[in-house]
This record gives structure tokens, sequence and C-alpha cells, in this order.
């Protein structure tokens, strides 16, 4: 065991202050890292508030984790000090159900343990629960261990590991590309992410935003179209014209408008969270065969194959970099969309005691 | 321009009674078809009754339609006098649009010519809109007409091209074979169906139903397991397990409670239509990339793979057949769910004449 320093919460209502804490030794499969840039995530605030059920205290968050490798197990052999790597929402899972097999361990019949907030049954830490990217440094099994592509600047590929993953998945699964007419519903730290792959994949991408003010910053990043959606009759001329729409937003929104947009045989599939069910109408699903799908963040393997794009195009984040501790604040404008399109952390500014 | 008996309805109130039409003279690319039964499906009372919007008065219904062929146009190589055949929910499409291009005519961009209650642009006839089923003779373009295999009983196979075809679509088009678990929600005119075709295409079938007065009936129809749906701890029993669910039913029903039986990347199919919109839960499809999707009746080509398919393994409809005067009883007891599994009406018992 060694000592951290790293930002936690002590209670669902109070605020992120520094915390100091054990982590395990790096054991022969682990990777130890220093960690230099985290990104903040919306899930980061529900779970420090325990807006999605009760949360394990004191809450270390964090899960857009990339930093330099200081240690690694004797059995580990992929990386070597001084890589640069990265940490996403995940730092185990069973390893052995179909879903792990297939390298989609966000689907781990057993629930992947999570990078924070996550009951730590192989390594019980003294809270018994994982405590995040928040923090100076982490030990990982090497197998949830990504490498970072060295032309890419660490603090915007952070969130890449969240935010990237988390739409590139769904573009994957779904083989978005050339000759694809894509839609992606709003622009924040994932829709914006979903521009810039479904762009650099090859589709043409609307953007769909009910922000006017959002028109420009969309077309920057590469948007094709952008589509203001509280205009019913823009959004009219838009019917039966998408084979693939991805909604990346978790406020109550407006389901039907945007599957009557689908083509015959087209996929909308939600990477946010709306916390009320939704009200589907059975005629759009069934009058052109189209589907309603969810996916969740990605697996170790396509993460890896998004970070390795995202090297040879070029592609990170657009970020406003932010001290450890202007978290709480940061905290405040993320949930008045307050940010172009994430904050992310420099760990360097972390205490060294706390 | 010849002349026809019929049973329409004279208002969204009235009964069926009999009723004198002309149908069109069988042109070139026609098929004339004299019709010896017509399966009666739910659709049938909605349209009669303005129950989907103001249906066209007077309005014989039927799209369940099995007969003999008298003539055939100078055009028509496929059809000859005496073949047994088929005709659907459709009697002309554009033609000319991708769905049409690929064999989905029912998702036509202009609209299919539904086979009763459509405007029919292409062959006006003197109330402009579409006559079906429930009729001694009709004259349909060859393409969409289909054979119907001579092993099969006729009256049993009418049923064939509604509730059939559109069972069998979603179960073909998501390639539903050996080696699945396929669940199929609720045992009606649509899901009775749905359990014989998953059967023969090698699937693990388990239907779902509220009544526990249905079991030994759906395992008569070859369903290897029944779960009675209002048992709360026998649905949480299923969770995970499913690689496809058709969800036959159309009365209001809770649909979250069957995505949580989907396995990851399983697939919901409705093919009925609740008239309100369904509550549905962001955290059940994004939680194992579940998807949620519709599929209405079928194109001509799935028809006849589903038709043949049907004489090779000899399946039709469990009917009840009833006397053309029997009809508007039969709507009654329809709507009581009281028939297993379909009305088919003995087109021998119309009268001569109106």
């Amino acid at each position: 065991m060694f000592s951290c320093v790293g930002y936690a919460a002590s209670s669902a209502t109070a605020p992120l202050q520094p915390f100091s804490f054990e982590r395990r030794d790096c054991g022969p499969h682990d990777v130890q890292i220093d960690i230099t840039h985290c990104g903040v995530c919306h899930s980061d605030i529900h779970t420090v508030r325990s807006e999605w059920g009760e949360s394990a205290y004191p809450c270390v968050p964090g899960h857009e984790i990339i930093g330099r490798v200081v240690k690694t197990g004797a059995e580990v052999s992929r990386f070597k000090t001084g890589d640069l790597v990265g940490v996403g929402c995940m730092v185990n899972s069973c390893r052995h159900c179909p879903s792990c097999d297939a390298g989609l361990e966000q689907y781990c019949d057993s629930s992947p343990t999570w990078t924070y907030n996550s009951p730590d049954t192989a390594f019980p830490t003294a809270g018994a629960h994982t405590y995040g990217g928040y923090s100076g440094s982490v030990v990982v099994d090497s197998h949830f261990v990504l490498k970072v592509p060295e032309n890419l600047d660490p603090a915007a590929a952070a969130p890449l590991l969240c935010a990237g993953i988390t739409t590139w998945s769904p573009l994957a699964h779904w083989k978005v590309g050339k000759g694809h007419k894509v839609g992606v519903v709003g622009l924040g730290g994932l829709g914006h992410m979903a521009v810039k792959f479904a762009v650099a994949l090859g589709a043409e991408v609307t953007l769909f935003t009910t922000s006017p003010s959002k028109v420009e910053d969309g077309k920057r990043l590469g948007a094709h179209r952008v589509v203001i959606s509280k205009d019913a009759k823009a959004m009219e001329a838009e019917a039966n014209r998408f084979d693939f729409i991805l909604d990346a937003v978790s406020a109550e929104h407006d389901i039907n408008a945007y599957l009557a947009l689908l083509r015959q045989d087209g996929h909308m599939v939600l990477v946010g969270l709306p916390e009320k069910p939704m009200s589907v109408g059975a005629f759009a699903l069934v009058g052109k065969r189209r589907s309603l799908a969810g996916s969740a963040i990605g697996g170790i393997q396509e993460t890896q194959e998004m970070l390795d794009f995202c090297g040879k195009h070029n592609i990170t984040a657009d970020i406003e970099r932010i001290r450890i501790d202007e978290v709480n604040e940061a905290y405040e404008r993320v949930l008045r969309s307050d940010v172009k399109y994430r904050f992310v952390i420099d760990m360097a500014t972390l205490p060294k005691a706390a």
C-alpha cells in the first residue's frame, strides 16, 4: 500500500476537498500510473451527489484518466515506464462471461468494477470501494489500461476515455461510415465527440441542437448541416432521411420527433440516460422497421481502436483546463451546460498532502 | 367493369351487410381471382369503425384472401386459371422507390395501395378507394398475387397473408433460427403464428401470456416453455435470457418488463400497435445494448418465401370457419379475444346478389 492524495466528497451534499488515502501496491498484472489529467464527466456529479442511488463515501470521482506509467508488474509486457496511458470507466470485470469474452467488458454479466464508487472485491481497499482519477496516481490491472498515442495533447485526450468511447462504440458497432446520413442530437461533451467521429468516418453529419447559438460551433466541429430542433417545420423536412441517429441528450426530450427522421431500417441509439421513462409511439417504429437502441461506453479493445483512430486523425476533445481547486465551480458550470465541451483537471495542481 | 357482391359497412357504426359494386376488368398485368376464403383481422374492425382515422364508406374489409385464378392478363405468365392464390394487405405500390426495389413494398415511400380503404389512384373505381376480400372476386396486379401451396387447407392458409407474414417477416429479417432463445408475447392471431414459425425455424420458444388457461394451448402449438407474465417472480427469472422477443400485443402493456429479458444485443420487435405511446426506460436499452424495433407485415417476395416454407412444413393457422352472415358476431368475439385463433369466412356462403 502507498499513500495517495486526491479530491473527495465526504457526503452527497459536501464539496470535493483534498483527501489522503491508500492505493494497493502494483501487483504482477498491474500498471501503476502517475495521473497527469482527468476529465470531468456529468456522471461524476451524479455519483458524488448520490443521484444514481446512494454512493459510497468518501467518494473520489474521475474516469477520464490520462497519465504516465511509473511501475509495471512482473507479468506485464504491453507497457513500460514512461508510456502515455489512459484509464476509462472500468478497472476490472469477471473476464470469463460471454460479454467479457467478446471484449465488451462494459456489459459483463457480473457488472464490471467501475473506476470509482464500485465494490472492489478483487482488491478490497480500506473503504472497500474504488477511488477514481481525481487523484495523483492509480494502480490498474493492465487489461484495463489503454495506450494513448504520443501525438495527442494529453489533456485533450482525457475525455476520449468516456465521452469519446461512449460515442465511438455505437458508431463502430452500427458500422457508420461513407454514404451514411448521420444525425447527432445535442452538442455537449458526448455530442461534440460524436460529430467529430462521424465526420472522420466519412458520414454526412447533421447536428440537432435546441440552441441557435451552437450552429456556428457545430459547423466548426465538422457537422455538414445543423438543424434547430425547436423548429417544427425544419424537423418535418428531415423526415425519413437518416440511417443513424445518435442521441446524446440526458435531459427529457421528445424521442418520437427523432424516430420519424429515420429512414426504413434506420437506427436511433441512446447514449444519454434520461431519468424518466421516455414516451415512444409504436407507429414510428413499426411503420418503417426502425429501431431504438441503447449503448453504454465501450469495451477495452474498441477503446484502444478508438484511441489509435484518434492518433491517426489527430482527434481530441475541445476542453477547458482547470485547476483541481476549481472543480466544485466547474460542477456548477457543467450543470448550466456552460462548458465547451469538457473540463479537464490538470493534476499537477493537486496539493502534495491533504 | 363487372359486378361483384361483398359485405360492406355503410358507416363507422353500421354492421356489415350485403353490398353490390363494380370491379375493374382484368387488365394485361392483372389476375382475376374468385375468392374462396377470407380471414378476419382485427385491423378490419379498426377500419370498419374508423378507429384509425376516418375510413371511406362503403367499406369492404378483408386482406387475408385465398382463391382460385379465373382469368389472367396478356402479360401475366406466372399464373394460370385454376391456380390456388393469395392476396394480402397490399394490391399496389410505387414499384420504384428504394423500399419497393428491395422487395419491401410495405414500406413504400409513397405508401402502398392497401387492399381495402385505400385511395386507388392507378385504378380509380366508382368509390375511388379499394374494396377488400369480404367479396366474391378481386382483380389484382399479378406482382401482388401469391402462389399458395396446394397441400395447404385453403381456409387455414388465409390468415398467413396477414397474421402469418406479419410474424414471419421479423423472424426472417432478424435471422431467428437454431440456437436462439425466442420469446413470443401474447397468444392471439399473430402470436400463435409466431410460435409455430419460431419453432419450425429451430429456435427455443417461450410463450408469454397473461392467461394461465393458455399454457396448454401454447405447448400444443409447439412452445417449449410458457411463462405467465403476471407472475413477477417468474418474469425476473427470465432476465437477460432472450436473443429475440416478438411482441404481438396491441393492448397497453409494460414494455420494460420484456426489455429486461433480453440478453446483450438482443432485439425486441413490436408487431402489435398499442394506441397510446409506450413508456420505455433508457437504462434497459443502454445497459445491454438492447434494441426495440417495429415491423409491419412483409414484402411480396418474403410473403412468397413464407408460403413456400408453410407448404414444406405444413403450417397453417388455427381457425374457426364462419359463414359471411356471422361476421358481425365474429367481430364482437374478436374484441373479447374469444377466438382460437382466427375467424375465416367461407366465401361460398356469400349471397349471389345484394
